[in-house]
C-alpha cells in the first residue's frame, strides 16, 4: 500500500483526489489535511463520499505528514503550496503538486507570471513537469513533481508531436479553448453563483491567461525554438470538461501524416484516444475520466489544421494525472484507479 | 407618466423591476438606489439594460426620493425595508413593497416568524396584502402595498376559491413547491454556485419555511377558519419558475365542479390562466411573464386533487406583480409593460 | 469469470450495463446484442466506451447466447423482453430482466398494467423480485430475476421497513417523485428535445404512472394488507438520478423511532445510506452510483413524516441494482464493480 | 395596422415571430400556416402563446394568403421556403424570407452549396439581403427580402466595417462560433435530446458549414476583393444564443482606431452595442432581445485583433431581425415590437 496524504483537501481538487484514491488498491490515506475544514468530518462537507465515513479533515502537522506519507499531494493555491511542498520534499517525502509552483524550469518565468517570489527556487530545478505521457522517464524517479495545468494538458499534449515533427508550423497557432465551471474551484463568488453562470456563455482573460506561458515553455522545447501562440479561454455552463479547438498552418502535412504523427507518439497510450480524420471528441467521450481524446481535421482550402482535443479538468487535467503520475513513481500499473469510463449521459 | 423610484435595485428583483419598467410606456424611472453600488453606472452591474444607458445607482437620500417620486418600489431585504418604506409612506409617497415586512395583518404572526420587531407596526393594519387577483379593489386606494412572496401566490392562487367554497377539505394540504435558482437571490455563497446547483435537485427547510405562515394566514382567511397545511420548497436547476404540486382531499366535488369554481374566480382575469382537467401547466408556458397558469387532475380512486401551479418567481412572483398593482393604483390598464408572451425555449 | 450477454445494449441502461461491466473483475462480456445497431462498432455508437474497442454490436442468435453465457442481461422494452428472456430461462441461463415483464408475481396485474398476454406467465412465479436488500436470500438462487423499476426502488426501499413494522399509516401515503431525463431511454422525441426540456420542469402521468402498482404490490406484502397510495412523477432538467419526496401520517412513532427501524433493516448495508433526522439526501450525493440515500423530517405540528430518498436512475434504480444482483446470484463480493464514488461535481 | 401572415409557424422561428409580434403594436397576424398542425389550436402546440387563445393553424392557400396579408414571412425550410415565397411574390405580397433561398445574388454559389435548382433564379437579383445595418436603404423598397442566418449575422455585422475600411487584413480570419440549441430548429432527432446534448460542447461541421459562403460573399463585397476564411461552429448546451470569437490580423490600426470604426459605423444603431476595448459581450446580455453586442481587445504581441460579438440566434439572428425589416419596409419605427431587454437571468 502507498501511504498517502491530501493537502487542500476540501477544494474540487482535493476532493477528486479522494474520490480515485477511494476507488484505488493500493492507497491507504493517511491524513486530509484542510485549514477551514479542521475538525469536520469529510462527510459533512462531502456527502458522496460515503468510503470515508470516519475521516475527518485535520489541520496540517507538517512532522507527522511527513512520517506518515509516502506521498503527499497537495491541492492548495499557488504560492502557498510552494511554502508547503518545498518543506516536505526537504524532509525527503515525494510530493506531486497540483499547483503551478513546480511547473517552470525557469524560475523567473513563474515568478513574472505569478508576480510572486519562490520561497524555493532550487527546487524547481529538479521538479520535473507531470505530464505523464511526455515525462514518464524522468516522473519514474521524481522527488518532486509538478502537475500540469488542465487548459495546458489539453493544449499541450496534442501539439507536442507536431510541434517535435515540424508538421505545423511553429508560429500562429490559435487555441480556442472552452471549460466547464469547476475549473474555477468552489468558492462564494457571484461571477460563478447558478444564475450568473446557466445559460451564459463568455470569454476571460483572452490573450492574458497564465496557462499561456506554461504552454509556451513546453511547445518551445518541443519545437527547438522560441513559441508564441495565442491562448483564449471560455466559460461553459457545464460541471466538467474542457474542449479546446486549436488552429495551426500546415507545414505541407496532409491528414494521414498527422494521424501517423500523432499515433507514433501516443498509439500505446492508455489514456490518450486518437481519432482517425473527421470523427471529433465531445465533452461527454471523456467526462469523469482520465482519459484525453484528440480528434482534427485538415482544411486543404485553407491549408489549416484544426485539432480538437477534450479531457476531464478535474480528472486528467487535475487530480487524475496526479494519481497516474503517483502509479508511475511508485512502479504500480499506470492505470491502477483510473480505469472509469464515461458515463456518457 | 408616473415618476418611480426603485430602492434595491442590484439585486433580481430590482434589476427586474427596471427592465419591466423599461418597456412601460407611463413609467419614469427618476432614482435607482443601491447602497453597495452607489456611483455605479447601472448597465457596469447589468449590462443587459442598454436602456438605462446613463443612470447611475445613487445612495438613498429620503428627502429627495420623496419629492420626485409617485411610487416607491422597495426590493431591500426584509427588516431593514421596513425602516425605509414606512420612512417613505409617512411622507405621503405611494410605496410597495416587495419584501415580507407589510403582507401581515397580525403583527405578531409577522414578528415571530421573520424574529424581528417591526418598526411601524401601525401601518401593517392599514397596508394592503397585494394579490391583485383577490384585493384588487383595495389596492386602488392602497397606500402601502405588502407584494407577496413567489411562493405563496403560486400556493394561495389556486387554493384560495376552492377554500372559500368548500370545494376541498381545509386540512391536510401538502404543498409540494419547486422553485428556479433566481428565487434565492444575487448572492455569493457557495451552496448556490454553479457546480453545485447545476446537475442537483434538492429539498430545503422542510416543514419550517417562512411562507408557510403567510400561506395560511390567506387561506384562513379563505376558509373562515384556521389552516394549518404543509409546505415544502426544493430547488431545481434552472433559472426562473416555480412549479407547485398541490395535493388536496375532495369534499365530493368533480373536475367539473373544480374548473367551474377556478373559471368564476379568474375566467376574466387576464394573467390567470385555467386549464382544463388534465393539462397541466409547465414552466416554459409563463417563464418570464406575469401570467400564473393553473392545472389540475382528479383522483377517483383515492378522492384527491391534484393542483399543479406555474408562475415566474421574478414576475408574477415578485416584480411584475409589484407593477401589475402599481398599474391598478394608478389608474393604468393593468397589463401595461407586462404583455410579454414566455419564449418558450 | 462470469460470462455475460447483454441484450438490449444501445439504449441508455444497455449501455450503463457495460461501463459497469467494463470495471468489473470477474465480468467477461461475450455479446453485445442490439437488433438496430447490429454490425456497428460499439464505440462508434457509444464513443465513451474506450474499452469495448474491438467489440461489434450483433443480432440476436438464442442458441449461440445460452451456450456462451452464464447470465443474460435483457434491457429491451416489456412484452419484447418477455419473449426472449423465457426463451433463454427455459434453456437454462440465468436471467436478470430490466424491463417490467417478470416483476410481479401476480401476472394478472401486470397484463392489466401494461395491457398485454404475458408469453410466459408460469416464469412470473418463480422469478424474483430484485430488490435486493429486501429478497437477497432468494436471489441467491434466482433462475430469473425481475430487476426493479427506478421510481420503485426509490420509493420501496424506505417505506418497506416502516410499513412492516407498522410505524406510519398505510393510507394516505403521497409520492412526489422527480426523475432526472435519462429515465426515459434514448429516443428521437421532440418532447424529450434539450430545447424543450431544458429550463423547464414539469409534472406528468399524475395519479397514471405503472410504477405505482409495481410499487403497491411490494407494500401491501410488507404491510399485509392492501395498500393505495398517490405517485406522481416530474420531470427534471438533469442527466440522471429521482430524489422522492413521501408524505406519510405517523403512527405514533417519534424521530428516534423512524431512524432506528431504517437502521435495524439497512444499517449493515453498504449500498444504503440512512442519514440522522433532519439530513437530508441530494442528487449529487448518490450520482453515478449504486447507493440510495434516504433521510427523514417529522413535522409535530401536522403529525406528519417526510421522507427525502434519492438514486441514480441508471444505477441502483436499473443496471447497477442488476449486477448487485449477478454478484450475489455468483457467489461474487457484492459490491464489485459498483464501488465508485459519486463525481459531486 | 400591417397585415401579416406567418408560414411555417410551429418551428421556433415560426413561434418567435408570433410571440415578438404578439407584442407587436401595429401587427395584425391574419394565418399562421402549418402543414403538419393545420386544424389544431396555436396554443395547443406552444402553450405560452396565451394571447393566439381562438387561433387556429391552417394549411396554405396561396391566393388567400396573397389577398389578407400586407407582408408573408416565411419560416420554412430552404428550397421548400424558395417555392412559396416565389408564387407570392409574383403575386406582389412583400415577402420576407428567413431560409437561405434569398441571401445569395449569385444564384449560383446558392445552388452549388445547397445542392438545389432554384424555382426562381430572377428574384434573387431582386431580393435584398435583410442585413438591416447594412442595406437599410434597399430594404425600404424591397419587395422581397432574404433575411440572414444567424451565425453570418453575428459575423458580418462586426467585420463588415474593418473590412470596408482595411483595418484588418481580409486574409487568414477565423471565426470559432458557439451556438445555443435552438439554432437548430424544433425536431425529434437522438443528436439533439436533453441526455445527449446536455453537460457536452461539440465541434461540428468544421470548415464546411453552409454559412461560410454567405459570410464570405458579404465579406468580399466590403472588401472589393474575394475573402476566404476559416468558420467552424460548436454547439452550446443553452437555449438560445450565439457568441463567437473572430481572429484578425492587424493592419496597423491599435485598439482605438478599431473602436471608431465600429463607432462610425453603428454607434447611432438602437441594437449595436459597441463596448470599449476589453468590454466582452455574454449571451446572457443579449439573451432574448435583438441586440447584438460586439467587443474586442486588440493583442500587441501578436498583432492580433479578436472581437467578441453576441446575439439571440431567434431574435436578431432570425426572427427579430426579420420584423426589423418589417418595420423598415413598412415605415414603422425601427424598434416597434422589439424594445424588450434581456431577462438576464
Amino acid at each position: 500500500m502507498v501511504k498517502i496524504t491530501v493537502i487542500g483537501g476540501s477544494g474540487y481538487t482535493g476532493m477528486e483526489l479522494l474520490r480515485i484514491l477511494g476507488g484505488h488498491p493500493y492507497a491507504e490515506v493517511k491524513h486530509i489535511i484542510s485549514k477551514n475544514n479542521a475538525g469536520k468530518y469529510v462527510c459533512e462537507v462531502y456527502p458522496n463520499l460515503f468510503k470515508y465515513n470516519d475521516a475527518k479533515f485535520k489541520d496540517l502537522d507538517v512532522e507527522a505528514v511527513a512520517a506518515d506519507s509516502d506521498v503527499v499531494f497537495s491541492a492548495l493555491p499557488h504560492s502557498a503550496s510552494a511554502e508547503i511542498c518545498g518543506q516536505l520534499a526537504k524532509k525527503g517525502v515525494k510530493v506531486i503538486d497540483l499547483s503551478a509552483d513546480f511547473r517552470y524550469g525557469d524560475v523567473e518565468v513563474y515568478q513574472k507570471q505569478y508576480n510572486v517570489t519562490h520561497p524555493y527556487p532550487e527546487l524547481c530545478k529538479t521538479a520535473v513537469y507531470g505530464l505523464t505521457e511526455i515525462y514518464r522517464d524522468k516522473i519514474k524517479n521524481a522527488a518532486l513533481v509538478g502537475n500540469p495545468g488542465c487548459y495546458t494538458t489539453c493544449s499541450i499534449l496534442p501539439l507536442y508531436p507536431l510541434f517535435k515533427e515540424g508538421l505545423v508550423s511553429a508560429d500562429g497557432v490559435i487555441i480556442d479553448a472552452k471549460s466547464g465551471v469547476s475549473g474555477a474551484g468552489r468558492k462564494a463568488d457571484v461571477g460563478f453563483s447558478f444564475a450568473e453562470v446557466n445559460e451564459n456563455f463568455k470569454a476571460y482573460s483572452l490573450t492574458t491567461h497564465r496557462h499561456t506561458s506554461e504552454i509556451e515553455c513546453q511547445l518551445s522545447a518541443a519545437a527547438g525554438k522560441e513559441v508564441a501562440l495565442s491562448f483564449n479561454p471560455h466559460l461553459l455552463p457545464i460541471q466538467r470538461g474542457i474542449l479546446s479547438t486549436i488552429y495551426c498552418d500546415l507545414n505541407g502535412a496532409s491528414g494521414d501524416g498527422i494521424y501517423q504523427c500523432l499515433d507514433k507518439y501516443y498509439g500505446k497510450e492508455y489514456f490518450v484516444k486518437i481519432n482517425k480524420e473527421g470523427a471529433l471528441p465531445e465533452i461527454k467521450h471523456i467526462k469523469n475520466t482520465n482519459f484525453i481524446s484528440i480528434g482534427f481535421v485538415t482544411d486543404k482550402r485553407l491549408n489549416k489544421l484544426i485539432i480538437v482535443s477534450a479531457l476531464d479538468n478535474l480528472v486528467k487535467g487535475a487530480s487524475g494525472q496526479a494519481v497516474q503520475n503517483m502509479n508511475v513513481m511508485f512502479g504500480l500499473n499506470e492505470q491502477c484507479g483510473l480505469e472509469n469510463l464515461s458515463p456518457y449521459i
